[in-house]
């Protein structure tokens, strides 16, 4: 009796397992194709990385002025493109800002610093609300650009840390109505920071959360 | 004696405006360089528009999960990727999304939805200040794959609008611990949307704001 019972919980495990629900929602739609090298763009985006490593190389002004721009072409909300950002390549200011800083060895040794910021004073109050979405949409863009021109930058978040934003206003003398939202350090990479493979099926949710 | 004065002050402008930091705060680095078209992907940023117009015609699983594969690159705080993705293909959780909503129509005929969530109980208190930020740069890359892969996207806001927050986890069915950041409509471009130039060289600020 019970020999049977595990017998049909087998075979009903079986046929649910081979029907076509379930083959949908386990089965892989790549069907062995790499989909993170479809084109040159989805290879950017997946070969950017964190990069927090250096060699003493200037990136140019010109290459500086192209990723900024990459970052302007963002999307913004009602398109009131809310950004500001201060390119950070003096030495000395670029010391002044390490300062205290637990990545102040990293900061010394990029090429540059982007603070992407948010300005109070353009938009409305309906715009607004989404400054730091356009922001992080905008530097989302530097990251990828800069990725695609060979060099190497890293994300360091400032908005909403209060103290955060309080130093780089204070180091970077911004005015009352920019808000920092985060620092980005751009340099040449020494090579030893490779990509994450950040892949998690199970966050992929069709038609039903 | 007022004429001298005027002089003096030509003079001086002129000597200022000949000046190398003069000269250098407004000569254009680009040298009639295309900077919107270094490589593939930087081409892709500035191609990428908010497509609102779709043709009738289904974009596949497979780019729709080459796409959000792209989403999960983009990185997060800390590294805690906070975020979930709901894509939504179903024509009639589309058109109850689409009810007593202004876009209705974009919601009807673009071929999916794709919910961009952050999900409050990964990370920790640290890592979650960032999630709207970490789903911002994961919502970019997907407009940016969606945009090489011939695909028309638009963002469409939700957070941090209280009563769309409420909509869009009602009609989805989205847990408590979910809020959604964005909307992003995805199909094939009908072609009448054309990317904007929003490059705003006083916007860049060469070490000093």
């Amino acid at each position: 009796m019970k020999l049977s019972k595990l017998f049909l919980s087998v075979a009903i495990t079986a046929l649910l397992a081979n029907s076509s629900y379930a083959q949908e929602a386990s089965k892989p739609t790549n069907e062995g194709k790499d989909l993170t090298a479809l084109n040159e763009t989805i290879k950017t985006i997946h070969q950017r990385k964190s990069v927090r490593n250096y060699i003493d190389k200037e990136v140019s002004k010109e290459q500086l002025e192209a990723i900024v721009r990459a970052g302007m072409a963002a999307p913004t909300a009602i398109n009131a493109q809310p950004w500001q950002f201060l390119v950070v390549t003096d030495k000395e200011l670029k010391a002044k800002y390490a300062e205290g800083n637990r990545q102040a060895d990293m900061i010394n040794k990029c090429s540059a610093l982007i603070v992407v910021c948010g300005d109070m004073t353009i938009g409305n109050e309906r715009s607004r609300a989404y400054w730091d979405q356009d922001c992080s949409a905008a530097t989302e863009n530097i990251l990828l650009a800069a990725e695609s021109l060979g060099l190497g930058a890293v994300w360091t978040g400032v908005f909403p840390g209060e103290e955060r934003i309080k130093i780089v206003k204070e180091r970077f003398g911004l005015p009352e109505n920019i808000i920092p939202l985060c620092v980005i350090l751009v340099g040449y990479p020494e090579g030893t920071d490779q990509p994450k493979d950040k892949w998690k099926p199970e966050r992929l949710h069709w038609n039903k959360y």
